[in-house]
């Protein structure tokens, strides 16, 4: 591998880790609870750090950073840009999951990986809401500010990547979006620097965004058809993750750690 | 289609309505409470009868009959037996789900078809428990009553089937199985008569045996982590629902009833 490409591996996983001990700082000052941190090891090679915080404002909330290195099988081989002399690769990424306590606030969900192959490096992620009970305010603020962030590295990024999300969270066996939308990309290949510059403000404004919109409306009143709703809601999740989700359908079909890869299901769900 | 099939899809779909009719009086009586029904039409031909009942002693017990007709699809068709030269097929069948609201009563399924095309016409099937709780007692008592019914028909059943079974109901991300088993079997085509006897008193065994584990159990007392364990539970039935069970994932795919489909879902679940 060149210098060059371990370089951006070390920039990419070092900005990970930094983002991660961020949302871990933010979320615990504002909920005043603990995450319980519990490192893995992947036997394929590399591992990660995964971290949970059950509160009073965030019900539950995953972080979880990895990066592994190895083989593709031959089944994921050919999906795998940059893959077709050699297997190898290596990945890292953060990923971020905020269910609430309060009806009234979306869960939030954030992820962006740096994957290098042989033949390809490149940025993937995104990050959406699910609202059990919308909000206009709080769609708008999300999606303002994400076409704001957009808008300052590349013109179509925020239309280009928000078709992507409701393409993406949309549960095709009962025609509904998981939740309202936010970006979704892949393959980000442009340039390193300034796609890695576009990645940092991605999480940036995710952070500002869900510690802000959780503090304009962790004290807004609910009851308990507002409850009902957030389970139900919660059922849609699930079925999206185990229905759809590629990255938890690739972690379970090959060995990863469970714990880790099902960190983004809700606490709990309702079906009619 | 000849007078001889024909003549086997109506006594097939009749024993299913009837055993319908048993077992949805049989539990109206027990739990004191009512199905409600829905009727519901399949756009490509057929439809069935979707019946729930949430009751005080059954959380929600879903029974499901349908007969449908039509052409697989070109994805479908290589898997399916007799179909080679003539993609039609027939198919009616019973499935029950029923999950309990007393966690120390296991969670009990039983389903069975009768499939027809071209070239070949057999039976599906099984029944297994889940218990969130297991207790000795219930797990023999079914697998006892399974084998004396699969006995009297064919002395390799039981041992062939509840392997099938075993095999099957199992969560290959977690290492675990969903419950403690029972029988599953496919491809039943010996001899029509004979085979609907096997089919009959595997559906008046699974019947009785319900209506007598959840007599048997219905007073016994639990407590809070029970309730707990129990939603734990459910969050393995979910899971194995949605990333294996293959009439479930056969049904989202070729745009089946969303509602009759997802009618063995557990009413909640919890991931912890």
């Amino acid at each position: 591998m060149s210098d060059q490409i371990k370089n951006q591996q070390n920039q990419a996983e070092k900005w990970f880790r930094e983002l991660r001990n961020q949302m871990v700082g933010a979320i615990q000052k504002l909920d005043g609870s603990t995450f319980i941190e519990e490192e893995w090891n992947r036997p394929g090679g590399g591992g990660g750090l995964m971290s949970i915080l059950k509160g009073d404002i965030f019900e539950k909330v995953g972080v979880n950073i990895s990066t592994v290195h190895g083989e593709f099988s031959e089944e994921f081989r050919g999906n795998m840009p940059g893959t077709e002399e050699d297997s190898r690769f290596w990945a890292s990424g953060i990923s971020v999951v905020a269910h609430m306590k309060n009806p009234r606030i979306a869960a939030a969900h954030f992820n962006t990986r740096y994957i290098t192959t042989k033949g390809k490096q490149w940025f993937g992620g995104g990050c959406d809401l699910t609202p059990a009970i919308p909000e206009q305010l709080e769609t708008d603020n999300f999606h303002d500010g994400l076409k704001r962030t957009c808008d300052q590295h590349d013109d179509n990024y925020y239309f280009q990547f928000k078709k992507q999300c409701d393409d993406y969270f949309f549960l095709k066996h009962r025609g509904e979006p998981r939740g309202v939308g936010g970006i979704f990309f892949d393959y980000i290949d442009k340039n390193f620097a300034k796609d890695l510059s576009f990645i940092k403000d991605t999480g940036q404004y995710f952070i500002n965004f869900l510690i802000e919109n959780v503090k304009r409306k962790k004290d807004f009143e609910f009851n308990k058809d507002d409850l009902e709703a957030l389970s139900k809601k919660r059922s849609r999740y699930v079925e999206f993750n185990l229905l759809y989700d590629r990255g938890t359908l690739f972690g379970l079909k090959t060995g990863g750690n469970i714990d880790a890869i099902l960190m983004s299901m809700p606490p709990n769900a309702k079906w009619d």
